[in-house]
């Protein structure tokens, strides 16, 4: 019974055969998989110089390249450091924040681009990618970031990794039906994303449900340098959000329009969050969660309608609503989905991304709906939603019906696909810590002796204090 | 008089109702007036197509935002990560750093984009935005954001609000005065931003002098982690700095040429801080607080002229004498502002932003006084001054003279504002700390119990070690 | 003998006159040489306008800067964000880190654009530069940061000026000799930067051998929050390195396709780190400086490869096999180095810079060698290696050993580059500190109090624990 704490005896977490062996594993299949399907896109090619002559550009600037890859880039790192550093929030679970983060995004990635490439760009056998591709395995890891937000500390490396390759195919088979099937719009993935990503996490967690995961409170809190690490997170993600809600959108008017109505979304978000934090308060003094969280709650509820012409005041009244809610069911609602519907979400999620997605998916339906060729234009409202070949004679209230159904598909197939997994994840093969290990990176990680720290060693007495 | 520290009993700090008060107050204003007048300007709106034919473009690619947004994107970053963190580097004041930065300027960039719209961008009566306003908004929230660092560690967060409202709208009028009626060139803002926002900050910090100050001495140092945190924001700023001078400078080789010679200075500057620093102290060691501030003042000093033809080597020698003038600032000149002139400067903005922007004015004022058809070449000279219309005949000379008297008015216009809003934030009412409670994120935050921390404990030997 | 860890009694550490003299001067030479030589290019200078008549160009938004500039920052970041914190690792040396990197980063930026300047960009007597030499004079700097990273802690501020000035200056006669005369492609530098800075910097720290380091192995440790500093470096070098690698080559298909072979790579590098990390270890946890270098090998080893056409999966391959190559090589040859061959390699730079350097100008040499017009399109393959004019007739195999001769030039010239420079910098002249004091910020910086922390006080029992 010595120093159950590091070699978690109640639990095998002892990774050193089944790690390497799922990333091997795992890696070599999609070079397989690469090698047979794979293969630069026309704007990628070599080719690329017949490819301009038959497209009839002129210039080399009219690559696709110099439309997204700036935005590329912020999405990048929205996902790798944006997530990674806001799930430092932890004392003792820094590493595991931003290195798993690490290794399921960049085992997502290449599986994503797969997945959506079978769907979305497969031609004669092969897929072709671009940089529209790459941006696209970044939006569909990215929910798997958020639903590793609300499992943060309570999983092993391997659990992450199988739900990453499930929740990638998952995420496809979604997105697939929403945009191709409903042909519904959601270029910054309120449903897709969001939605889906979050109740799909909300789920696993419900079912690994630890009845004593009590014994590892004294870890789920911050210190003061903790909090500043995720900070830095927030003020990326914050800041890079508009790159995120644009990145997809149609060449020209979209993108800008995506980027602007985002902003204004997400500044309006910071004010009502700061005002609730404080309000909610019986000392009146602001909540470092709340801070770095609800401020975010923004971005995700224009992630349908950044595109549209949901106008700045529209996006305005969009974030200033989520502020409130977000910050209130931090609040209220978190403690109560653990107390009573034995949901522990760590990082919230349920607060940041799963209701703001479900408000953007019924403001996108509702802007949808409300579209007019005036507002739009004779051709920038068939641009705007593609109503062209089978979609020529879609309406736009008929639309904004298709829009609300592409929410109950992403709900419907984030609960179902996350009972699934977490299922496979409750299998006793894994490797997860024992409750009374968990939100500590001493169980996967070499953590530097010496400071294992202040936080840590007031628990623990028996360690002698230098090594 | 126990515990005054947390509870600053000398002064009424609670935010419960006044800080919510004023976010949703300010913010619900926005909206109103947002909803009342702004609107997408021609290249965000769904017309773009329409508006393509007009301008005879032929690709989406003559968007704005491809020559802008990945300028914007980052001085984005400049103004939430570079401020905030730099700002970071007292022991105690992470949050209040970081986190208020992140309140005021999501605040100031709506007011902002209301305030310079009604003044640039008022059509028919609506404002009409594109990715251009929401640069000029995070610009002007950079000068809030410069005098933030003046009373940093010693303001309540609706003190910050309620200066932000009036320096923004300030600083849209001395940035008209300026760019349209003395048509001065200012890109990168030495007068608008630096000159302005750093004396205005100034000012305040003046009006609000503390002198009990003494008795939070040991708040306002750092440790060795907040010093890292600190060159975070460092670092961001030195970097995006070209495209910060560039950002809304012409297409073309202006925006090109503001890059490299706002590169050039800050390179210099480097060497010079660094020279400095370990001169003028008796062991010889280098001062973070230099390498952390006066190796941006480079940056600074070239705001005005970086799109004129300042040439790289002119550019080193400003980021040269902007080294040595900052550092030497911080050295001698911020001990004796304190001491004689009762100016707390926190940050040591007067040698950042005050110095050097006074320098970039007057270094604007001679290379515009200096220009010549053949330097420029016949339509480069009067595209890069716009000496067309009214200004057709202007001379460069004149331009200089004008270009001077822009620093004048900026200076009048910070020192006026600045003690007419320093005298309403002495008011009572707006909940600021004691002088014992300042540089203190206990005040307005949650802060971790557990890590109160080493630096804190020490001095506050009546606190059990472990909660 | 009284604090002799302090005062680094043994050796001379006072820098007060000797690294102002060396900063000054370095920095007068370079204005000096600025206002000979340097001037802006035809796309950043004011006659612009005239140019894009000549050039027959209908667009502002066909000045290079719009290609490039975005990449510029992106690689910028890198330089002195990743590579900086990257170093910070150690416990108590993130000052010097960040510091000294952003110290020689800043002063080598000028030097190369003259170097650089000279070989590539002299016309009619002047250096005409643009966007694409800040890139270049960035790229030479990083083989600096690189060596930099092997002698880390164990050298004087002067020592690093010293290294840099000859390093750029043999980093710019090696890219001469290879891209100029051998006709080499290395967009992403595996040879001229990586393999060239990594050996420079390994044979420098061979020369500069201290016996006695182990006086200093307490403080080559990492701490917690360091390791986590330390992963903001490396998440900027991952998620740029796209960015890196495709910064400077050809318009159109050739920076796509590069963007998309390093991401790919890099993607299959992490998870091998991670295989083997675990698997290495008995207890099998993760190691933090693998993670923090061994992901980054992949995008070290498509530098030559990633603008031709290696194929996405073949970039799988070769980050499945260097996060392999890399990891081993941390856990095995880093010890039988520094035991055996007396190299002190602080970073581990032989693993992250060197190994995958070499594996990376192989690569690059086999792709090349394997081109055909097949593959490239007649255009294309002309295209993507420049056989036009004297190597008009060159064939894929004789640009194959033509590359696989520029790995050799390479080598060679880092290791005689490298060995002269160490003799320079042996010289007892330049003020680097006793063994004991190696890796220790208080020698050359302002350290605050209250904070030469808990590691620190653990081994200096004599200093009183409040100040």
């Amino acid at each position: 019974m010595e120093r159950p704490r590091h070699q978690g005896m109640a639990k095998n977490t002892y990774m050193r055969w089944r790690l390497p062996l799922v990333c091997l594993l795992w890696e070599v299949a999609m070079i397989v998989l690469f090698g047979v399907f794979v293969r630069f896109g026309p704007e990628a090619d070599a080719h690329w110089e017949e490819e301009k002559r038959e497209m009839n550009l002129t210039s080399d600037i009219e690559n696709d390249f110099y439309f997204r890859y700036p935005s590329f880039q912020d999405v990048h790192v929205m996902i790798f450091v944006g997530f990674g550093f806001l799930m430092t929030f932890l004392k003792r679970y820094g590493f595991g924040a931003v290195g798993f983060n690490f290794l399921l995004a960049a085992f997502g990635i290449q599986w994503a681009l797969l997945m959506q490439g079978w769907f979305h760009s497969f031609k004669s056998g092969k897929i072709l990618i671009g940089v529209e591709n790459l941006i696209n395995a970044d939006f569909c890891v990215g929910s798997v970031c958020i639903a590793f937000g609300a499992i943060l500390g309570k999983t092993s490396p391997i659990q992450l990794l199988i739900m990453t390759l499930f929740q990638v195919t998952l995420f496809a088979v979604n997105e697939y039906i929403l945009l191709n099937l409903l042909h519904v719009k959601d270029a910054g993935g309120s449903m897709t994303i969001h939605t889906f990503g979050a109740y799909f996490g909300l789920t696993v967690t419900r079912i690994l449900y630890r009845p004593n995961l009590e014994q590892s409170k004294d870890k789920q809190g911050s210190v003061y340098h903790s909090d500043l690490f995720a900070m830095i997170g927030t003020l990326y993600l914050w800041m890079y959000w508009p790159s995120f809600n644009s990145a997809i959108s149609e060449h020209g008017d979209a993108q800008h329009r995506a980027a602007i109505n985002t902003y204004c979304s997400l500044a309006a978000c910071v004010l009502t969050t700061v005002a609730f934090s404080s309000m909610l308060q019986k000392k009146g003094k602001l909540d470092m969660v709340h801070i770095q969280n609800a401020t975010l709650a923004g971005g995700v509820a224009v992630g349908t309608s950044a595109e549209m012409m949901l106008t700045p005041y529209g996006s305005l009244i969009v974030g200033f609503i989520c502020g409130i809610v977000s910050t209130v069911g931090y609040v209220y609602l978190t403690p109560f989905l653990e107390s009573r519907l034995h949901i522990q979400d760590t990082c919230g999620i349920h607060n940041l991304h799963a209701l703001p997605g479900l408000i953007g998916g019924i403001v996108g339906a509702i802007t949808a709906a409300a579209a007019t060729e005036d507002i739009y234009g004779k051709e920038g409202f068939i641009k705007a939603f593609d109503f062209t070949g089978t979609y020529q004679t879609r309406t736009p209230s008929v639309q904004g019906g298709f829009q609300a159904a592409g929410i109950v598909v992403s709900l419907v197939m984030a609960l179902a696909g996350g009972a699934l997994v977490g299922a496979i994840l409750k299998l006793p093969l894994w490797g997860d810590a024992a409750a009374e290990n968990c939100f500590e990176d001493g169980v996967y990680w070499e953590v530097p002796e010496d400071e294992e720290s202040d936080a840590y060693h007031m628990h623990n007495p028996d360690k002698p204090a230098s090594p």
